[in-house]
């Protein structure tokens, strides 16, 4: 399957109001009835785990496609795809993170190449905990996920990433026992940068809070339709 | 112990010649006698503690300092403090890397600060496995830590902090069964990037490898004194 992974270069905008540019997606995603949910989170977090999870609960209510964005390599986007998930790999030419120009090219890709019109696209952003952060990409939410390996202090360290999402998914905590993390500690200070993000604790292994999760994901995107 | 750890915030260069610049401080810092250790990884790969080890082996041997980069808190520094390394720590004012320019003002405060002059100091820099790897800080190794909670695909998807390290640490090697995790891939992935990379498993935890690893800085840091 690894073979048809369709892979697009995204190039970086000439325009340099990359805000302007974020609005004006979004309000495009609007009129055509897609919502766009941007994940993000250090390498190896378990994004791409996670949205195996997301697609295979929520197949049924919406029609999904997801845009992988590496430096380079296909494996998650061939992952997806031999799951039966709807997914092009878009490739950065070495940026650190999507804007919303790049976002763009992406999805005009998703809308001319795939079999059904979606209208729930994900956008698995490169892995990275501080650059993302910086670019609105014209998503309608953005979700980071943290895992227990990295540590509960991450949001006292990477501050913006924290401030800027709508909820903050806990990954691993099947393995949360053999690190030294604390549920509690990693809430209060995610709270601490953001009192408004909602917290849900997860295993992408196990499916431990993953209907939790797609619950909230069906939400907001239903919130977004009225 | 955290209220005496000494904070910097250090600026970006106003020149752009980061590469003249780094090769100038290299050499600055050879006159001096000093050995400069550039460390990266993704955020929670276990920089931190793996220094703690390394500066436990290798306190009779040189005298340390260390430099942690942060975006905010002073929360390694700290740590490190409290186990009686000479640190500080390095505000980046929200970058998310640092270049040749921040690194040299966080050396020369250690220098006019710190009690007695060093002849190894690490920069543990921003936790972060794509940015760093474009900014040549001047150090004479780079070593990049990758553990084993984040995959061994992950040389494939970053290449650049691969290519430029002179070595990789494997960490949380203690807790490799837990995940989808293969040795033998992950050198393999290392190597394709970069042959010339030495690739040495360890777990900061236990301390596994931790001696390898010491001995093979041991011998860069001498070879660099010839």
């Amino acid at each position: 399957m690894a073979n048809n992974v369709r892979i697009i270069e995204v190039k970086q905008s000439v325009l340099k109001n990359n805000d302007k540019e974020a609005e004006q997606l979004r309000a495009d995603l609007q009129t055509q009835g897609i919502f766009l949910l941007n994940l993000m989170s250090s390498p190896g977090s378990g994004k791409t785990s996670t949205l195996l999870q997301t697609c295979k609960r929520l197949a049924q209510k919406f029609n999904i496609a997801v845009m992988e964005a590496d430096i380079d390599s296909s494996v998650d986007a061939a992952a997806l795809a031999e799951a039966g998930v709807q997914s092009i790999q878009l490739h950065t030419g070495g940026m650190c993170h999507l804007d919303a120009s790049m976002t763009r090219q992406g999805i005009d890709e998703v809308l001319t190449t795939l079999n059904a019109k979606p209208d729930l696209i994900v956008l698995e952003n490169v892995g990275n905990l501080v650059c993302p952060a910086e670019f609105d990409t014209g998503a309608h939410v953005n979700v980071a996920i943290l895992s227990t390996p990295e540590g509960d202090d991450k949001p006292l360290k990477y501050p913006l990433m924290f401030e800027i999402c709508n909820l903050v998914l806990i990954n691993k905590m099947d393995v949360a026992p053999y690190f030294d993390f604390s549920l509690e500690r990693v809430k209060e200070n995610i709270a601490f940068r953001n009192p408004h993000a909602r917290v849900i604790p997860i295993s992408a292994k196990t499916g431990k809070g993953i209907d939790e999760w797609c619950q909230w994901l069906e939400s907001q995107v239903k919130k977004e339709r009225l």
